[in-house]
């Protein structure tokens, strides 16, 4: 996601430590003790300014959710919203770059991982930078519990056309595919992020894909 | 597809053995000495009034092609366009009902197979009744090659979702996946149905997988 520098975003992120790293490296393998409470872990990659993070912690006491994003402007807006709001205990936020996942958190020790409006690379050159390209999968698949869950929603059709493809090819079972989420029954659940709220105003379709490794 | 009773599609078929059969299962193994030459058959399972059947057998000689329909009338209509357009020799129907293909051909006797525009069967009670329900997979995989693809095409964005999750599951990999057929790369080789003309030209996207067994 592209926004405007905020010079207050990096000093924002180092004064709270206890709710965002920049070293997430540091805690792999130990993760639940950032929490309240030891529960399953859900991670979104590319979390942009939080909306989804936050919704999502609010949504589910029953799970610590983890918001990652390498722009550190968007991981200081979505800590600064969370500051602003009422704490939840049961987030965290990172920011980093995800390509390393198995660096920083141990095999299994997430429980389902959510990818939502990713850059779509539209160029065939850079479809190995697609956060569904195989050698991604690979590493969501060893962070992951056995079985693991991945959800994904883009608005973009060839990322989509790609994702149900490559996800396949590598062997994953799908649980759901809808190529209109705002108007399935799954969007009674749903918690928007920034970006799909203005652009579903548009009218446009939401496409989401629900699938887990074999 | 339904169309209104022609009184003379039944004597039409009774009149053209060569070209049409009723009683498919007496060719079973022995596809191949209804064609000219000797040369992949490729099914479609549900021709309809037989344009695409038509189109693909014109599109490639080095194909021999069967266009099977349950619907008599309908049948009657792809004989009679059949009959008063060019001979084709790699060219053959079916008016049967097709739920029963192991009966009609030999183990791997088709190369590759052909669904479009199927009954959407959009009531969950009818899922059974879905061309890409497992019970139908099992059958097309029988009586393919191994490793044979399946094209698929539709308008039906519910019967798209389930077809999507449904050959996944059955661990068929996906070649390819289309959205909006008709304004992608993939559509200059595009043989059209009748129904598919009329939909598209309302500016309705038509989605399309190639997936092949593993």
């Amino acid at each position: 996601m592209r926004v405007k520098h905020k010079k207050w975003a990096e000093p924002l992120i180092e004064a709270h430590p206890e709710k965002i790293t920049t070293d997430p490296a540091q805690f792999k393998g130990k993760w639940q003790s950032r929490f309240a409470k030891e529960q399953p872990i859900w991670l979104e990659v590319g979390m942009g300014k939080g909306q989804f993070a936050i919704g999502m912690a609010k949504a589910h006491p029953e799970v610590n959710f983890i918001g990652l994003d390498v722009v550190s402007t968007v991981a200081g807006i979505a800590l600064k919203k969370s500051l602003e709001d009422e704490e939840l205990p049961n987030l965290q936020f990172i920011c980093a770059n995800g390509a390393g996942l198995d660096e920083f958190f141990a095999d299994g020790e997430i429980d389902r991982l959510f990818l939502n409006f990713s850059d779509p690379w539209p160029k065939s050159r850079h479809a190995k930078r697609r956060l569904t390209y195989k050698t991604f999968l690979a590493n969501y698949e060893k962070v992951l519990v056995p079985k693991g869950t991945i959800e994904l929603k883009t608005d973009n059709m060839g990322f989509f056309e790609f994702s149900l493809v490559s996800m396949n090819n590598y062997g994953m079972q799908y649980d759901g595919v809808w190529l209109d989420l705002h108007h399935s029954d799954e969007n009674e659940n749903n918690v928007e992020t920034e970006y799909e709220q203005k652009f579903a105003a548009k009218g446009q379709p939401i496409y989401k894909l629900k699938a887990h490794f074999a």
